[in-house]
């Protein structure tokens, strides 16, 4: 049990680069285009991405305010507090964001995408094809049919 | 650009305790039931998750093999390799991993989940409520409807 919570270290492999600097109305970043600069380290790594529409960001907020025990979800004041872990609040022990965002190019190490609700600048850790087999409550219910594999490949 | 890259450190929030102690089928791993044991610190953080059936459950791959700039997506060698930030494989610069979990229960600081494939011990990064605005495709097209909030609040 100890060994779980041994500190985890990631180092970014790259950043957000969009025209939001500052939080703001959440519906306008989100409809806003970023471009995810990967370091150039990596661009072999994303040989083949371009065959998916939708991508997993994951990324560090690392302009969280720090962590809350219990926050109003979405800020809205009328909606009673609840524990952290059940919102998509910044306010996380660890501040891991995650969207899904659409790919509306790639040339090298930029992928410019719509959909994600991160500031410029914020550090990117990990980059997954969406694939509904693992990011779906649907994907749950095919991997109990008897010979079902993922045919997303 | 450089700000990027510091490097980012999180403790676990707690760990998945299953019969699953090494890679194996990853099926059997999908079907079986698991338990995430959170930190008693963040019972409270949890208050309110119950509403939810869906979660993502986000962990640190600690048995990873390492980082391979090129993999056969899901190991299969008749699948010709790409960029490991084109596939799922644990084998990516920050070894993060992220499925949708059912909830089948909560007490305390234990939520039995289906659906999860991570081995017993991985430690665990974060859990949040699987929101489709979030979560899918259909979130960013629905956003971008003139008004529209979301709902599954």
């Amino acid at each position: 049990m100890q060994n779980g919570f041994e500190k985890v270290v990631y180092t970014p492999i790259g950043i957000v680069a969009s025209s939001f600097n500052e939080p703001g109305d959440p519906k306008s970043l989100r409809n806003a285009e970023s471009v995810l600069v990967i370091d150039e380290k990596y661009t072999g790594a994303l040989d083949g991405l371009d065959r998916y529409k939708f991508i997993l960001v994951i990324y560090h907020i690392d302009r969280s305010p720090g962590y809350r025990e219990r926050v109003h979800p979405m800020g809205e004041l009328s909606i009673p507090e609840r524990g952290v872990l059940a919102t998509r609040s910044p306010c996380r022990p660890n501040p891991i964001g995650i969207t899904v965002a659409e790919i509306l190019s790639m040339q090298g190490n930029k992928i410019r995408v719509a959909g994600l609700d991160a500031l410029s600048g914020t550090p990117i850790l990990d980059i997954k094809p969406y694939e509904e087999h693992f990011d779906s409550p649907a994907g749950i219910e095919r991997e109990r049919e008897p010979g079902y594999r993922p045919s997303d490949l």
